[in-house]
């Protein structure tokens, strides 16, 4: 399946309507600074889950669209204050907003996001009960997500960061997001207490697979298609699960190596090509994968509570995607 | 009226109703630093005012302390944004976020307050079409405060901003909290369409009162009263309507001493003391108190709404103390 064409609609849709929901505001700097990001592409696999699902579900994919932009608008205020904590200059190819505009610029774009996410979310056409729920959860989730980014930076600066530490960082950083995008299709399309539960966890699983995925790529993508500097990841320090699986298995002396260029910001292209080719030997690189992929497998498994459909086969096909593609 | 006397159980259930709101999360810091400035103290006017005007209204003022809460959560998280993109080092006698801990848990740290703040409205007990409306008009709100931030910090770079412009972004900035404060408390306690509209303009107009009289404390007050440095408006260069005041009425040699103040970092506290007799001389200071004490009579006028009752009064004082208050 070319799940790229068979998106395409639902992206357009998403695309359009996003730019109409962030044609907003007086301010003319704080709209651009607001709208650069979120309308300069990116996948949509937030908002396109959310609707593929509640087509699953019930047939209500477009009934789920302000539900999926409320989760892409907040989805793109994480990155922008993200970007601004990590200091990274580039995203998606292009400048990120603190680089591009000014910092407090930045910082107040993220937080207009956040509110206008909001303020998308309750123009959803569902009874106020799920409303409520739906603004309930997804405020807890951007709490989550919030702990899980404190997490993240807390990590590169120890060296004895867990595989179970570093699990739970990626649950509320980045997975949360996919099982709410998951959760909240199933809701609005009103699927049963069964299918909302199996595709919560689906959604959980598949953006597990996706993070993991994500660090992968960030080591061994080719750079061009990616977008953003690959090996960047080492030279931050980022405790990912592949560094966390060198650090209990690498021998003394590699381990020391490890421990010297990962952190170093000026580390040279050869010295970052010599740490990748180290966690591809222990096969930490290969561990990642593996994990990532068993997480998608899981993921398709829950989707026996779907009826056979075009749709449910976009959700096998997107859980294989998470782990396969090269961007 | 001893305002402070009066409303002191108010205040109280306040603290501590907000300190187990934010008794929550596992990072460590991020915790401490999401707690930092909202449980430093704080007038509590906003909660405070959604209690008294839901009291006032129907005797509903206990129902209405999660809206309250969650507005004091979302000043708060404003606040701590704030201070970052101003560089202020402190508020409220202590230091703030970004300089106590670091910037990038400052900038989580808000956006964790912000979401909290939406979660804990979520718990209010009423009609969830009622809800759904607090929840929109919330949310627009942290958008137009925004939109007032960024004017803010535009007029610093600009000589020419006029008295309309400067009315507008206080509006936003300010005074919109006072006006959903009020408004949503009518709301909670079922009030009549005209009892919501007239507080809703009575919580607007207190709070541009309470803005312009804060411009003119900033510039007056007695420093240690006022827990932050008298004179730093001048030094930042803050277009207020008193120095909007002043640019329209001083001579042209007059206008040149205070641009060359207004805005200079490291004017010395003889430059800020003339330049502040200056805006006395020529009446600024004056007119922005007068300006002030006009909307929150204004205000008054409009509690004609409500029948008489010891909660109307004290918000009859609220209108005053805006105007008369030395911190």
């Amino acid at each position: 399946m070319d799940l790229t064409a068979v998106l395409s609609d639902r992206i357009k849709t998403v695309d359009t309507t996003l730019d109409k929901a962030l044609d907003i505001g007086e301010q003319e700097k704080l709209k651009k600074a607001m709208r650069h990001l979120p309308l300069s592409g990116g996948k949509r696999l937030r908002p396109v889950l959310a609707m593929v699902v509640a087509d699953a579900v019930g047939g209500q994919g477009k009934k789920a669209i302000p539900f999926g932009l409320c989760l892409e608008i907040i989805h793109n205020f994480t990155l922008v204050h993200d970007d601004i904590m990590d200091r990274d200059a580039m995203r998606r190819g292009i400048k990120t907003v603190h680089v591009e505009f000014d910092e407090p610029t930045a910082i107040n774009a993220g937080d207009v996001l956040f509110a206008r996410g909001f303020e998308v979310l309750t123009t959803l056409d569902v009874k106020p009960e799920i409303l409520m729920i739906l603004v309930r959860e997804v405020a807890e989730m951007v709490r989550y997500i919030g702990e899980g980014q404190q997490s993240d930076m807390d990590f590169e600066k120890r060296v004895d960061t867990t595989e179970e530490e570093y699990m739970k960082m990626i649950e509320q950083k980045t997975s949360l997001m996919f099982k709410m995008a998951a959760r909240g299709g199933a809701m609005i399309a009103g699927g049963t207490k069964g299918q909302i539960d199996a595709l919560t966890e689906y959604g959980r699983l598949l953006g597990l697979g996706f993070q993991l995925w994500d660090d992968v790529l960030a080591l061994t993508a080719d750079q061009a298609k990616l977008g953003k500097s690959v090996g960047n990841d080492i030279r931050r320090g980022k405790r990912t699960l592949i560094v966390v699986h060198a650090f209990n298995n690498l021998t003394k002396e590699d381990k020391e190596k490890l421990s010297k260029v990962l952190g170093k910001e000026n580390a040279t292209k050869k010295e970052v090509d010599e740490t990748i080719e180290l966690l591809k030997e222990y096969g930490s690189i290969e561990y990642a994968k593996n994990t990532a992929q068993r997480f998608a497998a899981k993921a398709k498994d829950l989707l026996a509570v779907l009826k056979e459909s075009e749709h449910k086969k976009i959700l096998l096909e997107m859980a294989e995607y998470a782990v396969r593609r090269e961007k």
